[in-house]
């Protein structure tokens, strides 16, 4: 199957494969089998043959994967072989724990600018960071052609900024407003909401 | 069916349906229908009316779903018709923003206390609360028979930490750290990754 018409649900597994393997990469290990991996990230090792084989034949039964190729090849399929340039928009406590978050660069992204609409917090410093306004958000997520943004903005004023953040040309926001947002089908939501995956757990407490 | 036997997959769209339902009834709205709702969150009606049916007979084919009602059963049915009590653990940047989050206890839970393992730390004050040592952690939970624990240590000490709060007795862990934990069965975890979800989306861009 062509890369190209991988379903979505087994895109959405290949980040927590490619996590799993660099952490495996970082420690110089260099074959794994899908059995060690299904045990590291809790995926059944029938599930992570499947989803690995809808990209191309990787390993052999009794030999196992090879890590920097595997790795090449999801880094590749995710096209997080480069460095993508984001933005944060809000900068209360989340923004500023993701603005300092020193996770991102290694592994594709990196913050280059920080926004508020607060007229006390602009112009002030976070991390490197000045925060600039929203005012002229729009001016210049285009200017520099960003392409993601990442979005702590209250509920109420999250889809208001959405709509912004579409006129400037972001074809994808993670979301950590606690609402759904509309948003033209070009453009890519993922949310983060904390209570959401708090309550899919107390159904079964 | 019974409510025991709904699907995992369903059961991580409810509290996704259940925030939509809320924030309609914070506006005063009684009503709305698999239509609306769909459009609100970006789930197809078809797919709704599915979901909801699966814990019985809600609405009428024109009238649509009585908000309160559904509301009232969705939390029934996710248990966060009560009050949870969790704890934080790691008190970094993210810990911080968690701890001081006020979006909590409106949706079922309520943070009642923090831990982290740095001398520097332990004692200090986030918010309404004192920093305690991860040392009296195993203790502390036992005692106060918590179950719900917010997992964000770094990479290096999750696993370690994760297998205290099973120790301890906590049935529940949202993991904030980059890294797949390993619990026994009984135990639920789910992920926070803010680059999964941004990998997840650049594979589209």
């Amino acid at each position: 199957m062509n890369a190209d018409k991988i379903p979505d649900i087994i895109i959405g597994r290949l980040p927590v494969y490619l996590r799993a393997l660099q952490r495996l990469a970082d420690k110089g290990v260099l074959t794994t089998s899908s059995q060690e991996l299904g045990e590291m990230i809790g995926i059944s090792a029938a599930q992570i043959r499947k989803d690995i084989s809808q990209f191309g034949e990787f390993g052999k039964q009794g030999t196992g994967y090879s890590i920097p190729f595997l790795v090449e090849r999801l880094r590749d399929i995710l096209k997080v072989d480069r460095i993508w340039d984001a933005v944060i928009i809000g900068m209360g406590d989340m923004g500023h724990a993701l603005a300092r978050y020193n996770g991102f660069v290694n592994r594709g992204f990196r913050v280059v600018m920080v926004f508020d609409n607060d007229p006390n917090k602009i112009g002030q410093k976070v991390g490197e960071f000045e925060i600039f306004s929203t005012a002229v958000m729009i001016e210049k997520l285009k200017q520099q052609k960003i392409k993601i943004a990442v979005l702590t903005a209250p509920a109420s004023s999250a889809q208001e900024i959405a709509d912004q953040l579409v006129k400037a040309g972001i074809k994808a926001i993670l979301n950590y407003a606690p609402i759904s947002i509309n948003v033209p089908d070009e453009v890519h939501v993922q949310y983060i909401d904390p209570v959401t995956h708090l309550q899919r757990m107390t159904y079964y407490l």
